[in-house]
């Protein structure tokens, strides 16, 4: 049966790697959380959170409400991103205001975290409604224990980049005025994710509260800036495919839907237990696929298997998804996010 | 929250299309058998299963056993198409034998059913092998119900679809022949999916016990032959997002990762709660994606939402992934199959 390999020594040294180049740099007491949404960017939500709640991860982020039942009693802070809470929730479950109807959507003595746009003009709430969504935050009794926003130029040189953390200084400047002027305790800030957190604290250190690791801790980081991480980060994710059946093929014959793949030459053949119906891209005769150990994936894959000239009886489809993001045209996050949360996921 | 509305009269509609037109050129027994692997074609395992059920489906076909023990008590033959148990397992679940591995990983009492090469030469044993696989299987005591195939050219107007067909006939006799010599009662027998079912119906009539329905029961039919039933199927799946955040943007400001988009005009922008996490395809600047309503889905998509020019509370993202498949380059079964079992499914 087909099976992701997380390897839990790869997930903790990216975090000692990404943390160590940040503490160097920035303020000691910058807190690592762990990005854990979309089911832990598609290698297993429940798998990863054990695994940073063992490294000590302390704050977490999770997709929505769903997610944070899943995690929260691993973590002291779970926040989550999107939608609000289906019935009752934990106390540690922070939910993310972008607009004003989540005020009043929320029991009093929830937490709550502002999410405000500082310039990717995607979520949260402009920072000229700051006054206006703390004095309503306060008005209901939340508990505001976040501001922050997101940093859509990480990955760029874009000039952009920096633009957006000036409006995050203001928005923090602001938040902490009002902070005094309505007597709340301050928020944590928080604005970066990987590129964004490395690419700050080389340049002019981290002066927010909290940095959000995701794609970084997976051990990707696709960035078109130079970096020391990038190189070093060690992927945690490994897909391995079982074999389903083996035939000895002759020069002629054709292989898998509409007869796509025909053999050049008598093959031995076998297929393996992965197909698109697991999340993982349909490998149609546009694309030239191959796995780790370079066999070819030949066109086309089905929903439940592909095919490759070879027996053994079991195969790594990839120990790094970095070329098949190229192949399928997109990036990393969508290969690794897509696979079906149904395939077995064991932790080494 | 996003939600995918699952139409159970589109659903029902279009089994009694398919069994009408199969039934009126073929033998009243053929039993209409229901393909609910890889989560229904992503719909929803447990949602599909139960509309299948009150429909009066009584076979079904599942990915594995973890599909099979969530819908087994809903019909009274289940069968795994891939994969050994893990466990214990209900008697109602057959698994399917590619292997003779397969054979000695099963208890005594199994039901099983025989896969077969007729030509696509991706899965099941090669006809040769019937004798030897069937004497093993009755000599470990398991219980034949079923031997079948799968013709890989069920789309095409590729003769090869005929070769198959005329190659299960004698797979058939070969199974019949042994059955009278070894004295075991005979299976039922299936080779067709949807389109290749259609195309027998029309021009020789099916002689199969079984035909196996499933992208047609779910609305979809994209073959290359004419045939009375494409056009009449309804989409039984429609996926609807809901807003997260709203704002007022001038000429000249970009919109999303790296800043994706500049607009051309003042506009009102809205983010709404899919993205490539929920495993809709990442829209890039490489695409030309449109909802239902035609408002551009704008580039770049994010993991967790993407952008249109518009303020609706909910927006429809799809009732039909046929221009989706083009403008991804693949076909409607992968856009439906990514869509993540996380997403909230409604049965209407």
């Amino acid at each position: 049966m087909a099976e992701i390999i997380l390897d839990s020594k790869a997930y903790k040294h990216n975090l000692n790697l990404i943390s160590s180049h940040i503490g160097s740099h920035s303020s000691p007491n910058v807190e690592l959380a762990a990005v854990l949404k979309d089911n832990a960017y598609g290698h297993g939500l429940n798998e990863i959170a054990s695994i940073a709640a063992e490294y000590g991860i302390k704050s977490v982020f999770v997709k929505n409400h769903n997610e944070a039942i899943q995690v929260c009693e691993l973590f002291p802070q779970v926040t989550a991103l999107y939608g609000m809470p289906q019935g009752d929730f934990a106390k540690n479950i922070a939910f993310v205001i972008h607009d004003k109807e989540h005020i009043s959507a929320l029991p009093k003595g929830t937490k709550v975290e502002l999410k405000v746009n500082a310039g990717m003009n995607r979520n949260g709430i402009q920072p000229s409604e700051l006054q206006s969504f703390i004095k309503d935050i306060l008005q209901k009794g939340l508990e505001l224990i976040g501001v922050f926003s997101h940093n859509g130029y990480g990955d760029d040189l874009d000039s952009a980049f920096f633009d957006t953390q000036s409006n995050f200084a203001l928005i923090k400047q602001e938040v902490l005025h009002l902070s005094q002027k309505y007597g709340f305790a301050p928020p944590r800030f928080h604005s970066l994710s990987t590129s964004g957190a490395i690419r700050v604290a080389s340049e002019s250190g981290i002066t927010d509260d909290l940095v959000r690791i995701g794609i970084g801790a997976y051990g990707y980081l696709d960035v078109s800036f130079k970096n020391p991480i990038s190189a070093k980060l060690q992927k945690v994710a490994s897909l391995y495919a079982d074999r389903v059946s083996t035939r000895f093929l002759h020069k002629g014959e054709r292989i898998g839907y509409s007869g796509c793949t025909t053999l050049e030459s008598p093959q031995v053949i076998s297929t393996y237990d992965i197909g698109y119906g697991d999340g993982f891209f349909r490998v149609s005769e546009h694309h030239k696929v191959h796995t780790t150990n370079g066999l070819q994936i030949l066109p086309r894959s089905s929903m439940d298997c592909f095919s490759c000239f070879c027996d053994e009886p079991r195969i790594c489809v990839f120990k790094d998804v970095s070329e098949l993001a190229k192949a399928f045209g997109t990036i990393s996050y969508e290969i690794l996010t897509h696979l079906s949360p149904s395939i077995k996921r064991t932790i080494i």
